[in-house]
């Protein structure tokens, strides 16, 4: 649930430690085609992609213009064509319930761009060139191109509707006050309103995917809504066993933060018709940049940005939520566990984790864990059938560049 | 939302009605094979079926054993066989989810007979026997029977987790603390849970749909979902002219309570491979049958049981919901409209509301527009292809039956 809102501040944050970079496009640009982008060739370094040994010719450009790329802009102008799209798809016939579901696309434009970054990513990554020769084949080619293309937003579509349904249930189950600085939906317009605009996303998610006709893609986009119940379900009814294990926290992370991206991934592979290699390749990229992003948000809740502990915002562990760096911490300090089960209704009992936290490697382990499945993302990526399409490989550049950017922000 | 509950007094009271009848199967009763149903010829004698001409034999049995039908129990051994698959479907990793979403199952044993009754109904309406020959082709017949039984059955199961989903996510919204006299899941675990749980139902209904490779299925179910939203909302928001239409009644009404049971009698003709004329019966039946439902539901809220005006429980008038009797007593009373439009909170308001409507024709008339729906839900059975099978007729009979006693009831 937290990964898109963080991504989103590391988007900003790597806008501003580039102080050369250009603006991002005015909204109000007009989209070109889709499948055109921004002739970000001039612009993209590969960056620390080369790492893991994509095979990909590096650009010949200088320093100071490689300095200036961006993995999101890649994909910027076909976002907008998505955007309006997605507003239309939430139009109901009864108003109030249309302007509900429009309430996070309106204020959330921030937060809602990541996740279809990542899959037209993904959707360029793993593109086939529909073979050209002359005339009318030529225009079959670029047909079904097209074709393609509009099936894999839809899933984008989708995906950011799931998010958007699970953010605003999930305000009604914390009774949030707040989301990304706005007034939540059920505190400005009561609970009420708000599960029923989660429903009516979710149906309309539904409607879209049947609309797809891959039955597989259905299924697997169904899977993740249920992940993310069982995952939120996972969090509130733990068992002390269960709390204090490395185990259950990342099958929970994985329900709650992987999941979604993970599967629709997967289901871009799909509709692409790839092989069920390749289809895992982009499942694994998804699953394991989700579980390393999340890891992070974990770390930074203990350390904040300025890497010292105790300067995050505590909110996991004040609410009872025990991750990776105290799962660490109990591994070198057994005796840590039963202040975890006395709970941390008591500030001073959060005080006495956060002692042994700074004694242990805890931060450090969990970073190496999140690094670790970084690299399997990037691993994931170059493992990817060979390809000398330009285009393909700047794609890939970039998702291997994300999987960088997740453990490398402090914010 | 109102429509099954109903029902199942409905059928609690056809009981009471007929001392006769002997008591339904136990519930640990070893279910036979789905497609036989307790040689129920012997119990059935078409009774009101006849007067919609449905062509069908009747049988020379007494009448007294004829008085002992009972649609209900017609599918009753396959519904024992549907309630613990959908309990085997509800299981979850979390155990406390799994709970959570079993919780209607459990209590809710006679509110859930009536969709599945229904649409097993349907599918035996349908039925199309497989071409019998020898050996090999009848096996083959029998398995492609078997299989879509199976389908079919899933509509039902899929239709009922839909329907026990909206049922929590209306919890939730009403703040209710009971539901059919047990305390309702968000009273005893928590709005938190009750959302959750109606979440992990809608997304197992939604990989079981994905399960049955048919999207326009999946079209059909997924827009239940998002009429079911849509008619709560419309309830929620009404402008003061909405809420004195009659055209926005039926509307909502459609939406609330007839849209769900409509298209998954049209799923399950579409699943036995009917033509589209005949899934538009199936549909037709659901509708007006719903429709007609809600009609005498909303009579009943005035009248209760004794038929006089005032002794039913006055439910909706008292939270502001204006149904059909009201809106028929509005066109007789224009004078009406204002009281309408000052609200129901002051009870003084609600007496005058209700000597309108004692002077008016109102409840007369929202009866006879159920009468109307009735008829036509019993003129798609009739409408049906002919067929001489017996229990294809059998089934039919009991479908136009079940609309004269929703018409018929008194509570």
């Amino acid at each position: 649930m937290q990964f898109y809102r963080a991504l989103s501040r590391l988007s900003r944050n790597a806008f501003a430690r580039r102080p050369l970079l250009p603006p991002p496009p005015p909204p109000h640009r007009i989209p070109p085609p889709f499948t055109k982008v921004l002739g970000f060739s001039e612009f993209y370094d590969g960056g620390s992609s080369s790492n893991y040994g994509i095979r990909h010719q590096h650009h010949n450009s200088s320093p100071i213009v490689e300095e200036r790329l961006d993995p999101f802009s890649l994909v910027a102008d076909e976002l907008l064509v998505l955007a309006n799209r997605l507003r239309d798809m939430v139009v109901a016939e009864v108003p109030k319930l249309a302007s509900a579901a429009e309430y996070f696309f309106k204020f959330g434009v921030e937060g809602k761009r990541f996740r279809p970054t990542i899959l037209l990513l993904m959707a360029n990554a793993l593109n086939v060139p529909m073979p050209r020769s002359v005339s009318g084949i030529h225009d079959e080619g670029d047909s079904l191109s097209l074709e393609l293309r509009t099936r894999q937003q839809c899933i984008a579509e989708i995906t950011e509707m799931i998010h958007v349904a699970s953010l605003l249930h999930d305000d009604v189950l914390d009774d949030a006050d707040t989301r990304r600085g706005v007034g939540s939906l059920n505190f400005v317009m009561g609970n009420k309103l708000a599960v029923l605009a989660g429903d009516f996303l979710l149906s309309r998610a539904c409607v879209a995917l049947a609309s797809l006709k891959n039955t597989e893609v259905v299924s697997l986009l169904a899977t993740v809504v249920e992940h993310l119940v069982t995952g939120e379900t996972m969090q509130m009814t733990t068992s002390s066993e269960q709390r204090v294990s490395m185990e259950y926290y990342m099958q929970k992370t994985y329900y709650k933060t992987a999941s979604l991206i993970s599967n629709s991934c997967k289901a871009i592979a799909l509709l692409a018709g790839q092989t069920a290699d390749v289809a895992t390749l982009a499942f694994d990229y998804g699953k394991n940049l989700g579980l390393a992003f999340q890891l992070i948000d974990d770390v930074l809740d203990f350390t904040g940005t300025s890497a010292s502990l105790g300067k995050g915002s505590l909110s996991d562990i004040r609410h009872g939520i025990v991750t990776a760096p105290i799962l660490f911490a109990i591994e070198e300090f057994p005796q840590l566990r039963s202040v975890v089960d006395k709970g941390f209704e008591d500030p001073a009992n959060v005080e006495i984790a956060l002692d042994y936290l700074g004694k242990s490697r805890g931060i450090q382990r969990a970073r190496e864990l999140a690094s670790k499945h970084a690299n399997l993302a990037a691993a994931a990526i170059d493992s990817l059938p060979e390809s000398d399409d330009e285009d393909v490989l700047r794609s890939r550049r970039a998702l291997v560049d994300l999987t960088q950017r997740v453990i490398m922000r402090t914010k």
